[in-house]
This record gives C-alpha cells, structure tokens and sequence, in this order.
C-alpha cells in the first residue's frame, strides 16, 4: 500500500499516539480485542474517525471481530517510530525537568534518557539519575553529535526558551517538545512539540462553561 | 450573531488557546496589528484555518490591516471564558505539582491556586506557596463544594489516577487536566484534557523520522 507521510493531517498521528496508550492500558488489563466503537469512546472520538486515522496506514481490524490489541500496538509503534530506541536529553533541570527525567511513562515506551543539561554550578556533575549526569549547557553541542541525540525536552524558564531552542537545533537535534508554555521558533530543520499546561486549562475552562455548569 | 458552540470542534479550541498565547507574545513585542498569515505562519497552521477557527465567533478583522493583537486577545480571553478568575487544584504534590504549582504562566492567565492536595504526611500541613497549604486527600470533598472549585489538576502517580479522578468527580470537579499520562475515565459530567509528556516525543519522533534525517 502507497500513502504519502506528508499527507497525514498531524492531529491524525496526535491521535495515533493517543490510540497507542489506551491500547496498552487495555492489554494490561487483559483485553485481547476492541471495535472501533469502543476504542473512539476510550479515546473521546467517534468510531468514523478511528477508522480513518487508522485507513492512512492500512488495514488493521476485521469485520465483526475489531482490532487486535496488541498486533495494532505493535503496528502503531511501528508507524510512530518508536519500535527502536530514542535518545533524548532533558534540558533545563528545575521542578519540571526533575519530573520528566523521573517520568515512569518513558520507561517502556523506547525514549531513552541520554544527558540532563542546567545552567546551575550547584547542579552540575550531580548524578540524580545511575547514569544520567547533570552537565553544563556548554557541553550540550559536543555532546548531541557525540551521541547522535535528535530529540530534547525544553524545561527551562520561559525568558531562556528562545535562545535555548536555537542552540539546541544548531547544535543538531531534530525535535524539541517545549515545555516552557512561551511560543518558539527555530529553523525548519528542527521541529517543535508544544506542551502547554495552561492551554489545558484553557480547553478545559471553555467547555466547562459551554455545559452551562451551574455552581 | 448566533452559533450552537456545541458544533465547534475540540481542535479550534485549542488552537483557538494558541492563538492567543501568540498574541499575548507579539503584544509584549510591541506588535499591534497581524494578518491571518503572520498568525498562521507563528502557528504552525496556515491562513485559512486561522480565518476558520475565528470565524466561528465573529468577525476579528479586517481585510488589508488584519487582526487588532489586543482586540483579538481580549475576545478570545471571552470565548475561553477566561476574563475571570478561574480556581483550581492540585492534586498530587511530587515533583510535577511542584513544577505546576510554581509555573509563572497561571499568574497572568487568571487561574488562581486555591489549594494542593497529597497522602504523604511529611507535606501535609505545608505552606509552599503564600496561602496554599498542602492537604491531605480526606479534605477534597469539603474543601471543592466550600470554595466552588471546578478545575483540578491531577499530578498523582499512575497507578492511583483513575481512584482519584473519580473522587474528583465526586466532588463536584468539572474539569481535569490529566498529567498522571495514564487514561482515566470519569462520569460524563467531569471532562478531562489529558496532557502526556510520551505523545509529545511520539509525535516527533514520527515527524523526525518521516523529514528523512541522515543521521
């Protein structure tokens, strides 16, 4: 089957992802298989959209039987790249870098912690992870070509996010997910993830308000 | 003007919270005035969905001056139902809470921290923020119906997230921002926006992969 990547909206691979750690919640709890229907109601989505997002890739369930939870993980891991290993790196170390580089939801999903980078002399050379040093942001270029690191978790204070994201995509990685809630911008080559908590709340504050909630 | 806000897809209203965390960075820039493009191009979306998304709730600009930066950021505050004070939680206060409690991007966005809640006994009783005591799980029923709580942020380990969204819900919570990146599923009166660090790397981990990097 012939399909162009590029041709896939992003909210498509969005949802993916999203397919992916309720499938994994369901084989954890032993089930073996789900319909489209039940898995678009797990993911707040309707069956028609499952099945599209799923059509892009090929063709994965069976009329009257559904999805096989853990052939359709493994193709999901397959499409998202994540069959094998990817290195990342944390930097920025303060409460949210600290959460990430302890995040238990990495562990078994292939992103494999590589370096911790901080501006902090009282940081630096401590090793809060068996492994994982916390090194100064000097090093970062060095290190990203050493390791062939393509991807970073941006945690550091907003006022540095700008300046930091373009060090770090000269520096050579490929995809920064910015945890800094201010807006990035670098060069084509390196993309960006925004993870924003206060778009959430926002989100959340909108349609909570539509439900015409009474309290 | 009259529009069922029902019809208006979950995706424009988080691009809609975009938008304006866009703005609000070329207002402190200095930036008065934006074309649909400039905005699009910032956005990582393009000019007609921009026009779409806004188009839902009025007519923003103008043709050769484009949007008013305050205007716009002014009717959005409107629409997200953000121009007043929204109170929130906290519930699970490890390193992630911290981080959330801490974040500087809430204090401009009118989402005002009223209380933090966890199990440890070592944090109970604390006073980490100026007025936010932490306390203990035991007290959220009476502390959200008191106080008129909607928003919760749920920070709690993975395997104890679905036990207490659903005595978040009990409570009287309308609104659950999941960061725990485990799946929860709560009564059709709570609605929950799941924010998971994993689906971020995921994403650019597919994106990455099909750019065709050589290294």
């Amino acid at each position: 089957m012939k399909y162009n990547y590029s041709d896939i909206p992003e909210v498509t691979v969005r949802r993916l992802s999203n397919y992916f750690h309720i499938l994994k919640c369901l084989k954890e709890n032993g089930v073996d298989f789900i319909s489209s229907k039940q898995l678009a109601a797990l993911a707040h989505t309707n069956a028609v959209s499952v099945r599209k997002d799923l059509s892009y890739f090929g063709e994965f369930g069976k009329k009257h039987i559904g999805y096989n939870v853990n052939f359709l993980m493994k193709e999901i891991m397959k499409i998202l790249n994540i069959s094998k290993t990817n290195k990342y790196i944390i930097v920025g170390y303060g409460n949210l870098g600290t959460a990430i580089a302890h995040f238990p939801g990495f562990k078994d999903e292939n992103f494999l912690l590589k370096g911790i980078f901080d501006i902090n002399k009282n940081k630096i050379g401590k090793e809060p992870i068996e492994g994982i040093k916390v090194m100064h942001i000097e090093e970062i270029d060095a290190f990203v070509k050493e390791n062939k690191i393509k991807f970073a978790v941006l945690s550091t204070p907003m006022n540095v996010a700008q300046v930091t994201s373009e060090r770090l995509s000269k520096a050579g990685i490929r995809g920064i997910l910015n945890m800094t809630g201010r807006h990035i911008r670098v060069s084509s080559e390196t993309l960006v993830f925004d993870i924003n908590i206060v778009t959430g709340l926002e989100w959340l504050s909108y349609f909570v308000s539509k439900k015409g909630d009474k309290r």
